[in-house]
């Protein structure tokens, strides 16, 4: 494998079009995770991907490996728990001025058991090059904080690339527990994606350039979205790396499902490193997957490398015309 | 129950997305008409609230009484009817410069057949404080238009506050013929809901102010839009009452289904003077509680007291953001 | 009210047609719970009912009230928690020789959460006539069979008749706690609702006229299946009271979805015996309403009295003609 | 044309899979009425022919015409109406023991306003060989019965072989006026489609060949079914003619719906006396489109000539082999 | 007939809302094919109108038919092929800046089999007014191409009005070829519809007049489209004729599927020049249906001539009003 | 791996319900196969398993993969065409006396362009034990039968056990064809699949054992199948080896899709000799896995060994009760 990432999926639940969760007669079921929706939107442009999880033996549990395998992921490393739940989650999509929403209900899921000591990770990260986690996976529970602090020393061990989207879930944890639970964890990053928002929420510092020298980090990488609209927003990306900032064209974007996105822009980041080196490139893939995972249902990327390289060729003058293949 | 509303309800038959009626191979049902929508929407927001009609003894009757059961209004009042149908509406979505289309199949409603002399006005409206119906019903039948006369008439005997929708359907009757049935009525009403331009068209006067001085109604009170497109408007709302002209802020408003937003501004201009009194903050409750109707599918409004006052408490710079929940 | 009932109720996910769990790509959402589904199949009669349960402040609960309401049911004694989740639970159809399954994920809902002293007990009773309550409700938590305890205890002072249907659901508890926790409950019990294996293996006796002396209840029923399709079987009941045994015809029956028929069973109990007195009739009411419970997808009845007085109208031979209305 | 039929066509709303109508939160579209069934199976088979209706002029009218050109029949002679509506029926899929239902909504459509004067039968006749039409026309209102009157003597006189079906609509009429209109028809009939039990019911008579006798019709047919359930039933057809009973093979018949399959059956009757002369084979053709029609969804037959062949090829022992073609 | 036009009609599958279709687990069936997108759109606005082409004589070929036919156009005159097969295609709809895609699988298509001496034109052109086709048929093959010099050949000499649609199909042939085949097929075309760029790629001529002027056609129309989104854009037409250039107003439109939406244009010219004689006029007829058939889905117009009037009525300042009916 | 296929994928569309596929305006979309249903029955018992084919590399190419994927069988030996396309079928479901029915669009598929050596036998052999083709796989052509023969002796040399299902289909080639090209193959097999039907036609040879000693195969097994009707049947299994005959238990079967039961069959049966050794065990995993298979939509096994030991335990005797899990 190239990538590994660590971290929990769900069960996605969503109502068909603009109905709310209370009106619904029937539910899309998808699946989705920020960490899993990284490893296949990299799996889908052709990095040999991995997810480290843990997963129900239930209907529910094969449900979420099986998309995981759709999606071109390698799950063979996932543990199976004869009794946990699977995390769910309702969404539902937005219109103006009504914002889109998701109801949580991931509490006692196997995913939230992690615990160190479980996981072979010298056998996972051997010949791997980068692992990837979020400020999610520490948030589940105290083992999986713990899990995540292991995962993160072997990575550095072994000698992988290793990244991590803040990600701060309030729903979860506080943010003076996100701080002193993450901040030593800084040490063993290379790349941290976070907002400028999460990461003053989180660590005081908005700035991403004073990010990289507080922590040592290599790089720190967001994605930028403005919108006053439910279904149209403008997004881009930039990354702080090696004294420079560099920014990705900013794309128009008609949102259809805009959860995602930041995984998909993580992604195409990695991508970028693992294929092209410089991060300017690999800034423009990760606003470019980024931009077309919002034009698609689910928390999935469905690019291949021939959208991607088909949208940067064309730059960001709009919508590209109708592709006709045989 | 603090609100009693009267009028008719229909079972409604909508293609999915955007297709045409003649070429619909399956139809949405939803339920819905403008007094049943004002009750709903009153008591998702935890207004007490009672809808009066009649209705068939059959499948379909059976299905709009649980719908408005569902959205939480008492319909124990409601006449069953042994022999009249159900009215049906089809309702084609819009898209420019399409825009989008209504074909109703009400006559012979057993709503229709409302007679004076047959509801209990005594019972219905003790302990109640306030009444609303619409220039629908009388429209209906003649004895429809009685019994909104006796309707009126009971409501402000018992000390009810009174509100009138205009509500012009030219395919019910002619502009002369709803002037002269309504004119009397205005005498009972206390707060009438006309926009300009169907109060030109009924009464000869679009002023809102002239109105209320002329009819001697404490209260004239509209929603506002303006669009070029059906899938997009502007929405506001005003209300002369004592002197002033109060406006709602303006919403940008991405469109599902705009059917009901009238009667959700109604609702939620009710539900203001029920619970606070100035009439600054009740159109302020109508405009929203209208503008988040127009994104959700069906007649009826889906917005709680929650999320109305996470709009009011936003303001009307965009989209509200992604809303997490446990 | 004339019919209170206490327990769960839960959002159904269930795959269309035949689908596995793990195939789903759409789930249709419907609710139940045992409890629920008696009061809304003896509401759908005619009797008067009341539900007494605890939902979450979201969503997910404002649909089960929602729909519960749509059913004709009183839910304005629930409680609402603003922490706890609802309970899931995940339906398959089966076809032979593949039998149907479910997969509960109920743990920490609202209604486990239910506790004695917080249930206004007096107020609901007051002029109620019969109190229905199941096995699963005090296999929830040890605070929920405290309220059954309490409820039960109430229900007698206040004169109720009190029926309690056995309903053993191994996932909950083993069948030494559930003997444990319910046999002293029995002497609160007038029409116990058992069939001969969940009798013995609760209580070691499969008799039903032996479970009637041992518990010194009024009445103890339960109705009859026998099958090896999943599509098709038959169905009958038997109630052994006042030292007779009376039998229902046994109807052949055509399952489209047998969830619910035995909650039906007991509803049409219950209304037999609120209007028509006789155990004979009573039995033929529930077996009749069970049988056409199988016909129609989800948990509740759709059952009008007017579809019930058909079928007992027509005996049991076969199904009836094409109904023509106007 | 070969065939000509005069009748009414609705809009058909079914609710996917067995949920009754009260539940349906989306409906099945399709386009139904004896008469034109009759045009469209035979059509299918190859059959030129022509349906005469009135229609409303707007989206389901024109859903009607459309569908029936779909179905291959010329509907070039229907008459547009600026002002009534289009029929519509509601059916409910059954389950035994509860049997399916049909709710009709037909009062004041546009066929009922059919009137003798205003359809150009010596155009319409010209070269023409069959008309046919059946009971539920003349029920429709007295113009429309006395524009049955003017059609059954126009195609007498024009030479055609006339067919009608009694198909008795309680709901439209008493047996009282069914036969008092009814039996002066009966001299300008060749075959005439009855059941027993309805032509005893109308006329008195049960036994095919009193009524041919009786009313010197050449033929009288009829299907014959058999079923204690929902699902499946045996399926026949006879008809007595020319002094001799012919009987088709007795089909078992797995039922999707069986709505329209008496329409088949006269189709089939049709094309084989328009074809192959027998009635032996007549009624052969009769019985195999009708049992066909058990198996699809819709009023309309789907069968092609092939599909006819094939099944009268193998016989009744049962369902065909899986067909496989390029 | 007034209208004849030929080509090729496949099934078309898409998936439902915004789904990738390497995603989808359902497709919408809908049928296409430019030349008969044209007959259809012009049948719904009242011109007889008739359709030639080949088709396989199986389920998807009476599938294609029977879409025609309900669309009002005939296909008696359709060769059924007992071996060939429906040529398919799949479309994605796109969202910014994700572009629409179609995937065409139509190798070896029963259309591709067109040959010349096979199809009686005197017979279809016999009392026609107008012939049309596209650049898409002789791209099909080589007896196709040949096929079509035969038909603009026997049309021209049976008087009728010849319109050719470029429609540049670069997955069936190079624009080499497209001159080579094309070039010599203009002498019998009186209206030549093409886009600037279209016309520049196969003829090395980009501007309308001197098209006109090269190739001796009376009248050389295009529509002309401007948007930076895949969701709305504008949409005008203009036809240079006469020596003047004629253009309609430009519409802002809110795109559902813009397929078929030139061939509208083409129907609306066509329509407008049998009804109305002057360019000027039948542009606007163009340009309107164009619009009108981007705001419904499938490659078919779904407009009555009293949508288009409306449309013109109202000019283009936006939507039209919400429509009401009986 | 522990078993390797070797054959054909298809997208499979199939419409909802019983409709025929001329009427259908959705259908299902599935992917199936036979050597993929095999691997993917086995590979959810816990088979590592390999398919080896080609595909197109399009949309319709990637979902059989990601499909292939999701039910956990290894494709990356899958050959990657740029210009062929994705063969297709077409599915109508049954009902008494209409059998289903299959429409094939296979021609010029990527997979008919298999060709010998291209394929890396070696590698895909190293360390497996099982080999699975069928008599598909040579009848897609010349090159096709070619990489067969190949194939078959590679894994022969490898020491694989080599199994082989003659599944003739009769648009693809002649018995004669197929006895000339499959009489060779036979030497390399150990285990036939092939009812008494199939090898009749194909070698003149309908016993089991005589077939065993004719061609010298270890093994010659079948499912065994009586039913009169589409929606039930009885299915059973055996298998000749060792000079004896092993027959598994008859099951009575509701049927939701038969397509794929029979390689549902041939994995069971390779999973019960990869773990248990024994034929008469083998054969019971074989018939009972075929029966699951009957059960659910799709081509594709969805049952777990939990499944399939639960239907063993149990014995035939009628559906199994509802399961219920945590």
């Amino acid at each position: 494998m190239e990538l590994v990432t660590l971290g929990e999926a769900m069960v996605r639940l969503t109502p068909p079009g603009f109905a709310r969760l209370e009106q619904a007669r029937s539910l899309d079921v998808t699946v989705g995770g920020a960490e899993l929706n990284v490893a296949v939107a990299a799996a889908r442009l052709g990095v040999a991907s991995s997810w480290i999880s843990a997963l129900p033996d239930n209907a529910l549990g094969r449900m979420i490996a099986g998309r995981a395998r759709e999606g071109g992921v390698d799950v063979s490393r996932v543990a199976w728990s004869p009794s946990d739940r699977a995390g769910l989650y309702f969404v539902e999509r937005g219109a103006a001025p009504r914002g889109g929403s998701v109801l949580y209900d991931r509490a006692s899921s196997a995913a939230s058991r992690l615990a160190p000591k479980t996981i072979a990770w010298d056998a996972i990260f051997a010949g791997a090059r980068w692992f990837h986690t979020s400020g999610i996976t520490p948030a589940l529970s105290d083992s999986a904080a713990a899990t995540v602090v292991e995962a993160l020393a072997a990575a550095k061990a072994a000698g992988l690339t290793v990244s991590y989207d803040l990600n701060f879930r309030g729903k979860l944890w506080s943010p003076e527990k996100a701080r002193a639970v993450q901040e030593p964890l800084m040490r063993h990053v290379d790349v941290l994606i976070a907002s400028a928002e999460t990461a003053r929420l989180v660590f005081g510092i908005g700035d991403a350039q004073q990010l990289q020298q507080t922590f040592g980090v290599a790089a720190v990488a967001t994605t930028m979205r403005e919108s006053s609209r439910a279904w149209q927003s403008t997004l881009s990306g930039m990354v702080a790396a090696g004294g420079a900032v560099h920014r990705a064209p900013t794309y128009d974007v008609e949102i259809v499902d805009e959860i995602g996105s930041g995984d998909a822009f993580v992604a195409g980041l990695i991508f970028g490193r693992l294929r092209h080196d410089s991060w300017e490139t690999a800034v423009r893939y990760g606003a470019a997957l980024a931009a077309l995972k919002c034009t698609v249902p689910g928390d999935m990327s469905q690019a291949t490398l021939a959208d991607v390289d088909a949208l940067l060729a064309q730059g960001k003058e709009g919508v590209a015309p109708m592709r006709v293949s045989r």
